[in-house]
């Protein structure tokens, strides 16, 4: 026994959808670089595959296509007046991935998007529209992971209007710039800007996404809504000390940089292990000169740090150096960080929380709790399309927390409930209006 | 006032000597791969020229000279008898360099031992000979410190006839192999066994060499007795955890392979400092897959232990492995070590050590204390010898106990000291034969 929702439609249809979803994920999944694993990188021959796929798909539920200036695949359909510039409700994610990825992180939220569009639809309908007050567009960003230029969100800052011609020269692990892997891809850097949206053309957008942890998990829940995209910020740090023989430098003359770098990442694991709402990591760490039989005269590694709030994230940065300064100084070695990326944290607006909620609360049995609210660790598209629109997400459970692996998981179950809950909050959303 | 040895020189001519060598030194400095910088590596162009010069100055003081099977320089001085097949006593040390070398690790002992020769043959005789019983070669070994190939003490290796026919396929950065290497050296592979010296041929090898730590400065003398080589083995250790989303993954799901090998290099040095003879030294770190976002699932370090003794070495890193088993076990992690190089200490011969004693002593003032007994924690070429003939070394006070840089360093009094000292050992080895 299943609350009341807006959405009138038989559970079968639902479940039906869910496995249409996870067919096309398995389909989408042999759209890879590499034989038996799935990498799919921006700008490449498998983005333009899974582009005509989704667009397929767009056409088959009714939607008009059109690929933008970045590459993002977009399909329209009209609302209920039939108005054809009426602003749009975003609904998407990325189809991108990162090298040895698994077939859900943002493929899912796409294809949920569309079983959204599909139920929402006025059936027998032949000018193909929606009963709701805006269109619906679904989108499918080109390029979330970063994984082929080293830069994240490339495709959802082109549509956010925040491109920076800087990018031009990135290059990836070829050489091939970024320029270049545009032309090659058949698109006109000179006209990137045209991707860029409007806030006047826009309701708000909407993302379905896989948890990358285990909360859900842990709490026995389907769904959450999604409160905020996590802050973060980047450094890189460099440990400076003396490079000299292994064999002749006593302990009491060394300056071993290694030592200390070591020393800093098991700071940050204390520091952050204390906190509820930071977590960092060092991913990287090399030695220099890297010789088995010399004292390392150099280390460098990386930090990445995340927080629900900036000020949380801030603190946190300022507690490790000065940890850092203690242990370096105890060591007679010299650090400097280098900051490489700074995002602050992105809000999911109230309004868009709310309906998520009741999408979420309409496939729980009376007297249930309120579900799970969630800020997200990891970055997503809104982060960038947040300075254009209002952005909010509901997140499904990860049954292993792994995300970025080929164990990635989510169930026919939860997705069933997932499109059964985006589609009810685009209803709520629009009985709002 | 110093004591009365057996060398009955003016001690200006040592003085002379002394600067000789330092000249040269600065000279050989010049022979380098790289400007600015110190680099002369086995079967070189460098190497080439540095045999040329040294042959020069070997026949400029009455010495016939060869380059042997494998490259390494020889000078040959008749005994006071004349006899051609006399056993001979080796002096020497080698030219090759590490990258970014100093001036005198290897070299001082090559240009030292030609001052001994200089001082001990028999002034005006046309035939070239010492005043010794038995005949005195000067070697300039071609590769001690396996720069290029990174397999160590491959001349010394040839003479001590331990060659092993698996090293031909070693290639440098380049991709050239060691075989390839001795045939554009004008080398013939097939022959390499010719460098190799019975043991009836020869008396013992006696090598003068810059310490490479501080022991001599700290104590304020010139010259020690070496009494053995250290004892060493290398380990390449593997941690092995989950590749996990940085994001997402909270501290208690994460198997971090970085974290428990930082842990790891601050055991070594921690089980190590609280030895007197052994040192270890974690010289490569890396973590997989090395990305900014992503918890590491493996991590990669070398270990490179050295002690005196072997037993010592052995305890030692029975320690570490246990510590390593309670850190990796507590962080759910895997780990393994391969070995990749194992030497047992090399001792000097009580009787070379004896007469390198005698030698020092000749240097210092009546009532002097005996001269400090040091192990060399670092390789050197008598490893290899000592597999064919008696090894004994003299070591030089190093100012800041640096070498392997640009810093080393050594000074014009304390060379003058070691030819004296060295002079001084090999007469009273010739007075108790």
């Amino acid at each position: 026994m299943t609350r009341r929702g807006l959405l009138g439609v038989e559970s079968d249809l639902v479940a039906t959808a869910a496995r249409r979803v996870m067919a096309r994920c398995d389909e989408l999944a042999r759209v890879s670089a590499i034989r038996g694993s799935i990498e799919r990188v921006y700008l490449s021959p498998e983005h333009a595959r899974v582009n005509r796929l989704a667009a397929e798909w767009m056409r088959e539920i009714g939607m008009t296509t059109r690929q933008d200036a970045a590459g993002n695949q977009l399909g329209r359909i009209a609302p209920v007046s039939g108005e054809p510039d009426a602003p749009a409700l975003l609904l998407g994610s990325h189809l991108d991935t990162v090298p040895d990825a698994g077939r859900f992180d943002g493929i899912v939220g796409v294809l949920m998007a569309l079983e959204v569009v599909r139920l929402l639809r006025v059936p027998g309908d032949e000018a193909a529209r929606t009963g709701l007050p805006f269109a619906l567009e679904v989108i499918a960003f080109s390029d979330e992971e970063g994984t082929r230029f080293g830069k994240a969100l490339l495709g959802s800052s082109a549509v956010s209007g925040s491109w920076n011609d800087d990018w031009w020269t990135l290059t990836d692990a070829e050489g091939t710039s970024l320029r270049e892997a545009f032309l090659d891809f058949g698109l006109d850097p000179g006209r990137v800007g045209e991707a860029a949206r409007r806030p006047a053309e826009l309701v708000g957008y909407l993302e379905a996404h896989i948890e990358q942890g285990p909360q859900l998990d842990r709490r026995g829940e389907s769904l959450a809504v999604v409160s905020s995209i996590a802050s973060a910020r980047r450094f890189q740090l460099t440990v400076e000390g003396e490079a000299r023989h292994a064999g002749g430098t006593p302990y009491d003359m060394r300056h071993d940089a290694l030592l200390g770098a070591s020393e800093a990442a098991l700071a940050v694991e204390r520091i952050c292990r204390g906190e509820h709402h930071v977590i960092g990591t060092v991913g990287q760490l090399e030695a220099f000169p890297g010789a088995v039989n010399i004292v390392p005269g150099e280390a460098q590694l990386s930090l990445d740090l995340r927080g629900e709030f900036d000020g949380e994230r801030d603190r946190v940065w300022l507690a490790i150096e000065r940890e850092l300064d203690t242990i370096m100084g105890r060591r007679g070695l010299r650090w400097r960080a280098r900051e490489v990326h700074s995002a602050p944290a992105v809000f999911c607006a109230p309004l868009l929380q709310d309906v998520v909620r009741e999408g979420i609360l309409s496939t729980l049995p009376d007297g249930a709790d309120d579900p799970a609210i969630l800020f997200s660790p990891a970055g997503h598209d809104g982060m960038a399309i947040g300075a254009i629109t209002d952005v909010g997400m509901l997140f499904l459970r990860n049954p292993h927390g792994i995300s970025h692996h080929p164990d990635e998981a989510v169930s026919t179950a939860d997705v069933a409930l997932g499109i059964r809950a985006l589609a009810e909050a685009v209803l709520q959303l629009a009985a709002d209006r």
